[in-house]
């Protein structure tokens, strides 16, 4: 049985791993990165990269899942932010 | 001393709050949500709270702080949204 703190824990995980999946989807069809503050996505994918690793050193399943895929939309928005810039 | 480990954890949670910042800045500034994402902001926020409740859990100092700041960041972009919207 999986402990129930650790699904919360993935529920959390798929939530805040989902949601960046509606952004990129905006931004690739709109090809829009106007509203996007390119220093949030800097810090944000730099941040996302030091959750992967502390999820590795305290074993947390749901840390490292979340910030490995949330790491892979953040450098996709910053592929568009470059890519699409006006 | 602070466990080397936990120093990872809030530097992770400061780079990940603190991405929010500058965001909230430029979309309060140019009053522009065009290119953000209502689901993305949605299922987001909702993330959060799930990870803050999941941090109290686990006794996860970085992981309440993160999430306690960037879920007020989270509520004041949803309402830019709804505030400036077209």
């Amino acid at each position: 049985m999986i402990n129930p703190i650790e699904i919360l824990g993935l529920v959390a995980a798929i939530l805040t791993t989902a949601a960046f999946l509606p952004q990129v989807y905006k931004t690739w069809k709109t090809k829009s990165t106007d509203s996007l503050s390119l220093t949030m996505l800097l810090i944000f994918v730099s941040g996302v990269l030091c959750w992967l690793v502390y999820g590795f050193l305290i074993d947390s399943f749901p840390i490292i899942l979340a910030n490995f895929i949330t790491a892979i939309s953040g450098f996709l928005l910053l592929y568009f932010k470059y890519r699409y810039k006006n």
